[in-house]
This record gives structure tokens, sequence and C-alpha cells, in this order.
């Protein structure tokens, strides 16, 4: 069987959306609304895939780089219609003998069922279609015994034609070849002037070639062009994420609160409390517990471990079995090994702590020295008393203790126990003295302004 | 043309909200219910604005001051019906010659385009209806050619007057002149013994006088009796907001999850994450980021500027172009120049922050002595240490530098490195010693405790 | 009048819940499932509380014992039915002669009135029903001029019974005499080979008894057998506790935001910002406030008292009246007595803290020494500054300071200034040195990696 190829078509600004932002880098699920298509298209592992820019394709050629590194970017200086848009990406195309798939960067809920599908249809030409609830002005598929007859705009149809549910997504297959035969053929000759992908099921007709309707859901189809679209495509995809969290048996106590980013996964058992964000790049194992007000990115959290409430884990964030992770603690690339406990007030971030280690309240990682970061390393089994700190780079070894309130700047051997600190002094009475004086103090500045 | 006064009603008690403050006080987007009718009424640019109070008039007379320092505060020691309370006004109106419209504070959703209309309308009276979707019990307003005919209680109206849609607000209009001449001829003479306003609408007609309605949404009329309508109210408040967001070209990825105050304003592809509380005064410009989890209140974020997750700013906290702010930072009264970085855990209070400056993790300005506040000042381009305590009053130069854990109590003159900390000593071994002493200890306790 | 016993089912392992955790475990209002029917048959005072276990009995165990520690948990080892569950809770029973009320534990939401009902009827035996929106394939209720005359299946039921709309709930009531005569008659001879307790109505009606049917809504009786059917219940028992708490005289800014536990307590005129969340045992007085972002469990919170934005209060946290706490505090087991202020940045744990002291940003109870706890005692009108690390155990006085940056180790006696901080040391021009080097030296390093 000849392999695939997946033109994804992401020119547009995005006019209605109010934004210099190009439309296909507004995120959806932490991730680009191209990023979407790219994903979902990536089921069937295509030989080739294309983007098709146009505003913005500088940043649209960054994204489309993170979520499909193996994408070739094209550039479609004017935009002058979908069939336009498709003909720059045949260069890109040559010597490809395999079938293409046409997709949109702001139609983002399109699954890979659907394009399997869409894939493995014989015809000529092969239009996705989708019976709608409300047809409305859509384009009508017209179809009869031998397949798609052709494709009626909405105000060329007839009563009849009307009638038909059966409407036009726009997303489009059909051969290399034969798309590089009929696209140079299409005319811009309608109200819009521009050419129109989808007018090559005329064409492929006309000539005898045969065209075939596979169906997908509406809500597949749903495309995106004001920031209120979005919104709503936001929810119905976090409606998603968590309906099939659930079934897959994730505690979520507040589903309705947690928002997941595209590519979260989520183990059996684990338990997500209330008002927990997922950023990009999260995984959590079985019978891990995240609890409520916790914003995670780019982060792995073993079985056992429990985060949060209020914990920011950031990317490189690796917590192993049996982590503890309290409130108000910012974790970024650093290694906790199995068993570490950071519990209050405290920021690691370029580090490796050993197992069983207890971090203390307070503690923090100076890991940026006002030019370059660096690696703060803490053994196993080690104690670092509360208000820390650990001036990077440097070591604390096994079994090693900080005593509180100690700057640590000098690595710390195994077993040792290191101290910077003031002797306390308690001076009597002074602190009601000093207070007089301040409150006195006070009273004349009052009496000053006056 | 004539200047026109606004009188708010805001005397009642609210007995069915179930609380001891009054019912104009209760807070609908950040604001007291209160502020909402005096903003809306802002827009007709009154000579006079009159509060008439009764419960908690002093709290009400406060409110009053911050959200229309210019508005007069009368008092209605009884409650006796509207018709008595705008009686109450009458002494404050005394030489205004132009066009009185009478507001009701819990009644928050009037728009400025509703009071502008019915102070251009020419009638001798004008009352504000609307179409009811179920009319119920509301009074119908019974026009005719000439106008509103008549207003009808439900209980007094007949059949054919029960069907009208069109009901009777409670707002009205009319001449100074005309409402000095007509209320004091108001009866009491019905179920519940009060004065009511409506009624000079009777009065004028049977003096021959004109009378019209001028109509608005149903939705601006909503009143509010009890907390479970105020919470409706809120969310019908907060989802016009989020809606004219993101009209407005803002990036709200959960718009469900924001909450907006009433004067919140932020520019066109600023992003504002999930779970952002905003109090009052926030002004957020365009491409400035405010991550999820933040609390916001009294504070300007410039563009470019990235706040949070997990941030908090206070009244005063001005941040300039490209400033980030990070998790676990609270900023209160204090000017964070362009370039700032205050990443994580630090208290920033009664401080000027110069360009370009690095804050360490930690970092805390002790600006309160158990008396006093006092300021701090940094320098630009310097670098303060993680847990540096800056003890206002005090000053660190430009491109000074602070060791981290240093107190710093002294000024530090430019390019100066201030350095507070002992030496650090490691005990070999100690470490170690320590926690087999504190084990035994635990089971010798653990011995003595059985 | 006799008295009462409750068994409450509680074996089923909950396949379908995909889970390890026994389904009436799972959490509801931050309280296993099984928690609700046994606080709702508390309302009771019962005599004997029963619980059957199966799947997880030592985890459903410690669950009832915490719930309810007058429970006797016994042990069904195989599920072989509900009326084989009962059976053997039976020697549990014997020398109790009073009436016995059969509860789920995966069916929470039934009312403490409803189980009152069922106590006070008379008949021989009793049934809870309801009438069913959607009977669908429930057990119909026949019911005739004797009471209730049978149960009928769905699938055995005529034409006639299935348009009865009174369902079978399964909860059932009966003398302990009646139950122990009837159950061991019970046959196993149907589709799922299983013992149905419901059964026991034929039984008794054979025999000439009396049955009868009290009804509940069918809210009431709402069985939970997915995590999506979980979090609905979840949904469903916030909106309620939210309702309730508006019309107690709560101020819930945004109570879609809110999550109540089971028992959580609010007085009147508190105020509860967007974005709170309760764990068990939290007591809130009238006229405090809770601002956004909170986490609370095992707290009391008094009259006047304000806690957060962004404030954690864990088991044990005692707020006396005018108590403030602010951002980034977590407070464990710790009273603070009246007028105390905890602003910033601050973990108290193990301490209790005198009237109208205040606690600097970033002060920290340093409670664990690795091996054990320790409490600190910090005197009332005291100033402990910022950064003060309190090595517990450890005495503060009343009315003493301790200086920003301390490390307090040894008691501070009343009125005494402690202090323990190296001098502070400005160096000329070595910040700007040292930057210079880290600057080539990074250069250097650059050069080097290519």
């Amino acid at each position: 069987m000849m392999g695939n190829a997946l033109i994804v078509l992401a020119a547009g600004q995005g006019t209605r959306m109010n934004s210099d932002l190009p439309k296909v880098l507004h995120p959806l699920g932490a991730a680009p609304l191209l990023a979407h298509a790219l994903t979902a298209g990536a089921a069937l592992a295509p030989e080739r895939v294309i983007v098709v820019a146009g505003h913005g394709a500088e940043q649209v050629g960054k994204a489309a780089a993170v979520w499909a590194p193996e994408a070739e970017v094209v550039l479609q200086a004017e935009q002058l219609g979908t069939g336009h848009a498709v003909r720059q990406a045949l260069p890109a195309l040559e010597r490809f003998e395999g079938r293409v798939i046409v997709l949109y960067g702001d139609t983002p809920f399109i699954r890979p069922e659907t394009l399997e599908a869409l894939a493995e249809a014989t015809a000529d030409v092969v239009v996705l279609g989708f019976e709608a609830a409300e047809p409305g002005r859509y384009g009508r598929l017209v179809t009869g015994p031998a397949g798609l007859e052709r494709i009626v705009e909405f105000k060329d149809a007839t009563e009849a034609e009307r009638a038909i549910a059966l409407c036009n997504s726009g997303v489009i297959s059909a051969d290399a070849a034969t798309l590089a035969r009929l696209l140079p053929r299409l005319t811009n000759d309608n109200a819009a002037h521009e050419y129109y992908l989808t007018d090559i099921v005329a064409l492929a007709r006309a000539e005898g070639l045969s065209a075939k309707v596979v169906t997908c859901a509406e809500a597949e189809t749903l495309g995106i062009n004001t920031r209120a679209e979005l919104a709503r495509a936001e929810a119905l995809f976090q409606a998603r994420m968590r309906a099939e969290a659930l079934d897959n048996g994730v505690t979520l106590t507040a589903p309705e609160t947690v928002f997941f980013a595209l590519d979260t996964h989520i183990g059996r058992d684990a338990v997500i409390g209330p008002n927990v964000v997922f950023g990009p790049g999260v995984t959590i194992e079985s019978g891990a517990e995240v609890r409520a007000f916790c914003h995670l990115e780019g982060c792995h959290i073993s079985r056992g471990a429990t985060v949060g409430p209020f914990a920011r884990l950031r990317p490189g964030a690796e917590l192993a079995e049996d982590v503890h992770v309290g409130n108000f603690v910012e974790i970024k690339n650093a290694v906790l090994d199995e068993g570490v406990k950071v519990g209050h007030l405290t920021y690691l971030g370029d580090a490796h702590v050993g197992e069983h280690t207890n971090i203390g309240a307070g503690t923090v990682t100076c890991n940026y020295d006002g030019v370059m970061k660096h690696h703060t390393e803490i053994g196993a089994h080690a104690f670092i008393g509360s208000d820390t700190m650990l001036v990077a780079p440097v070591t604390v070894g096994a079994r090693a203790m900080t005593g509180s309130g100690s700057v640590i700047s000098e690595n710390v051997p195994d077993d040792a126990l290191a101290i910077g600190r003031a002797r306390q002094v308690n001076k009597p009475g002074l602190a009601v003295r000093l207070m007089e004086k301040l409150r006195a103090e006070k009273v004349r500045r009052q009496k000053e302004s006056k």
C-alpha cells in the first residue's frame, strides 16, 4: 500500500480573532491550534507533512517544527484560496506518489480514525462530509449511485438540494498525481475571486474520475474563527479530556476545574484535586496525588508521590516514587529521587536530590549568578535545614546536614554538618526600649507633618 | 440643554439577604452594588448626584464617596417607600432646574445608553419599562396614543391589562420642579402603607401632563433581593465581562475561571490564564501575560510583562515593560522598572526597583518595624542575592550586588557588593552523630511514655 | 420506644469505578462515600451501627472508625447479594430487639428525615420507594389497600405493572427478629445467583406480615457506579452546600468555585472568595473572611479574622479573633491568639503565638529535626523579624523581638531583643568586577564548547 502525505493549511491571519497572533497559533489545550491537526495526522504515519504558512509564517514554522519535526513549511505569500494554498505544496510533493490528505490548521477536532477512513477510501477524490444538525449555508454534497456527484454551494442550490443534510467539510484526499493535474485548472471566477480546493471534485467528475464521501461527526469539523469560538472549543476539548480521564480510572474531585493539555497522561487511580492546570508535557503515574491549586508543565510524577496544594512543577521536574512536594514550592529542571520531601516555601532549580533527603522550608538553590545557571547536587539521606541557601555550583554529600539559615557556598562532604551562622545574642529589655523609641519617633513625625 | 441630576435609592436593609451589611454594599464585580448604578449614571455627567441612604447610612456614604466623590448623601431615617425616599432628596435639589433620574442601588445592570435615552425623552414624566418574558406579578404600563396612560398593579389589572407584557421597572425621570410639586401629593393608602414613586404618573396625567415610556432590555432591570440572586447576578456580570474581553481581542484560556472587577481594563492580545481574580483598579496593557492562579488589585501591568503563576499584586504595584514576576511573589506599593525580574518567593512592599535588576528568590523588603512602614530603593542593573533581607529604610545602588542570605540594613553604594554572612564551617561526621543521638533520644522518649 | 440499628452495606468493589480503591471509599465532599450514609444515619442515634465490608475490608473498617467510631465491622467474604450481606450482620445483632434499617454505602444522598420516617413506620417490613421520573428498568412497588403487596422486577412485570412509577430503592427496615427469621429463607434461584434482600417482602407477605412503603425524593436514592456518576454526585453535593451557605447568609462571591466538605460550617456574613477548597473539619465564624485561593482543612477561623489569598490552613490551625493570615502562608497544628498577624511567606507548625504578635515575612518554625517534631512558643505582643528561623523546641517571650535573618535556637526572655546576624560589609566596586569576571567566564565557556 502506498504511503500518505498530509497538507495542513495554516496561512490565514484570522481577522476575526482580533489578534496579531496568526490564528493557527492560538492555544487550545496548551498547544497551538495547528498542533491538533498535526497530532491527529501523525496517526497515519505520513511520509510527508507539509504546512502551508502565510501570515506569521516564521512563527508558524517554529510551531510546526515543535509538533511535527519532519514537517516541511511552504509559503503561500498571498492568500488566494484553499486551492491556491494546496498548489503551493505541490513542489514539495514531487516524487511522492501516494495519497494526499488536506487538513486545516484551524480545525482541531478531527479524529485519527476519520483520517484513516479518508486514507483508505479508494475513489480518485474523497471528500470528508458530515450530517449537519442545522445545514444552514454550508455547501451540500450531492451523492448518487456513483458516489459523490457534485458539491453545490448553498446560494446555487435548488430547494431539493438545500434539503440535503450532508455537508462539505472542505477536507479532501486524492492521489498526488490527481491533485497535480487538477489544481492548475481551478479558476477564481467567483464572488471572492478565490481558488477553491473543493472545485476539483467537479473537474474530476468531468474527466470521468470517481468521487466519494467519507463522513464524520459534525463536531470533528468545527472550525475556529473568533475568540469566543476558541473559548467554546477549549471548553469542548477539556470536557473530552476530563471524561476520558474518568473513564481511564483517574480520580478527579472536580473535573470541571482541571485543565488538561493535548499531551497530558495520567495513570489509573491517580488523584487530581480541584483547580489543577496542566501545561504541555506532563505524565503522572498510577496512584500519584496532585492536590488542589497546582500548576504543572513538562514534568513527571511517579507512583506514590504527592504534590501540592499550591505547587508548581516546571519543565524538567522529575519526581521519583513517594516524593512529597508541598505548598509554595517550585521545582524546575530537577530530579528528586525516591522518597525526597520538599514540604514548604522552596525553590529547587537545576538540581539533583538523592533518595530520602529532606529539604527544609525556605530552602533555595541559588542557581543563577546573574550571568550563568549552575547545578546543585544533594546526596541521599541528607537533611537540608530550613532557609538553607545552596549557592550553585555546589555539592552536599550523602547523609550530610546543613544548619538552618546557612549559606552553603562550599561543598559539604558526606556525613558532615555544614553550618554558617552568627551566634544568637539576647539583649535584655532592648525590644521594649526599641519599640518605645519607634513609637516616639512616629508621634514626632506626625506632629511635624501637621 | 439643561443638566441632569441623579438620585440613587440606597436606604433598604435587604432583609432577605440575611446579612448585617446593607444590601447596596454587597459586592458585585468586586464593587458594591451601589457602585454599578453610580458608574452607569456617571455617563450622563450629572450636575448633581444624590444617594438616599438609610440602613447603614454611614457605610453607604463611605462607599458613595469612593465611587462618586461628588455625590451628596441624604438620610431617609424611616423607610416609607420609594416616593418618600425621593422626597428626602428634594432639599438637595433646590436651585436645580434640570431633569432628575431616579435609580435603585440594588439594580446594577442598567446601561448608560438607557439612561441617556431616559434623559433625552421629552415628556413631563418618563418611566423606564421593559417587555417581560414572563410578566407575572409586575405592574403593567398601559400606553395609548398619548404615551403612557397609567401604571396598573397586577392585582388591580383586568384580564386585558394582564395580557400586556410592558412592565414597570420603577426607574423614572422628570423635571425637578415636577417632582417637587407632585411628590408631596403622594399618599400611602395601600396595603404596605408606603409612598410609591411611580404613583406620580397618575398625578401627572390627572393634571394633564404628558407621560412616556422608554424601554430597555429586561436584564437591565434585574434587582437583587437574596444572596442566591446576587450570585446569579455575579455570574451574569462575569459572563458579560468575559465576552467583552474576548471581543476586545484578549486571550482567555478558560474565560469561565476569570473573575473581573467593574473597572478591569485589559489590552488586546494580553493573555490571561485560568483562575485569575481581578480586584478593583487593574489595568493590563496589550501583550502582557498573566498566568494561572493570580490575584491582582490596584495594579498596572505593562506590555511584555509576565506575571505568575501564583502571583499576588496588591494596590500600588506598577510593572513596567518586560517585567517578570514569578511564583509565590507578592508586590505591594512598589514600582518595578523595565525588565526587572522577581522570580520566586519574594515580598516587595513600599519599594522602587530600577530597570533590569534581578531580585533573588526569598528576598523580603522588611518594610515594617512594628510601628511604621519604610521605603526600599534599589537601583538599576542590581543583583539582589537570594534570601536578602532589605531592612527599610535602605538604598541599594545601581549595579550593586547583595550576597545571598545577607541582612542589608545599611545603604549599599553603586557598584558595591554588600555581604553579611557567617563563614561556612563543615564539621566532618557530625551530621551522622547528631542523627544517631536524635534517634536514640526518640527511642528513650518512647520508652518513657509507655 | 425501641431503639434502632443501622446496617450499611459496603462490601462491593465497584468494578465499573476502574479503581483499586473500594467503591465506598471514593471521596464525595472530602469524605468517603460511606461517611455520607453513616452521617445521615447518625441522626437516628442508632444503638448499633454495623458496616458490612468485603473488598478492602481493612480500609473500609478504618474509614468507618473515623466516621462512626461506635460501628462494628463485619466481613462478607464472598459477595453473594444484599440478602447475604445483611445475614452476615445478624450475629452482631444478637440481643438487639429493635428496628433495623439497611442502607447502602454507595448511596450518599439519603436524608436524615427519610431515615426517621423509615424508623417510625410501623409495618413488619418497610421499603423505601421513590417516584421515578423515568422508571426504566427499576423494580416496581405494587401497593394495595394493605400497603406494599409485592416488589416486581422489571423483566417479570406486566404492562400494567410497568406503568407504576413507584420504584424500589433497596433500602429496607424491619425488626431484628423478623430479619433473623426471614433472611435464612432467601434463595438465590435467579439469573445472578444472588440472595436479594428485598425478596424478604414476598416472604413476609406470604406469612401474613404487613409491608409498607415510605417514599423519598428520587435524588436521595442516587447510587454511584462509575467515576462519571461520582463526579456528577460531587457537583450535586456542592450545589446543595453552596445553596445552603447562601441561604444561611454566607457571602460567596463565586459559589461555583467553592468546594465544601461534608462537615464544613460557616457563619452568617462570613465572606468566602473565589476558588476556596474546604477539606474536612473546618469551622468559620460569622464575619470572618477567607479570600481567593485558600485551602483549608481541620481548622477554625474566628470572627473578624482574615485569611489569604493563597493561604493554607492544615489540621490544628486555630485562628482567634482578628487574626490575619496572608499570602503564601501555611499554618499547621498552631494556635494563633487574638490579633496575631502572619502576612507573607511563612510556615508555622506546632506552635502557639500570643495575642497581637507580628510574624515577619519568611519566618519558619523549624519544627522537625529529622527525627522528631518540636514545639515553638511565642509570647504576646512580640515582633518576629522577617526570615527568622525558630529552631524548636524554643520559646520567644512576650514583647520580645527577633532581628530579621536571625536563627533563634535559644530561648528569648520577655522584652529582650534576640539577634544572630553577621555584620554587613560593603565592598566598593566589587559587584561590577564580579559581573565582568562572570561574563568573561561565560564567553570562555561558550568558546570551549564550540
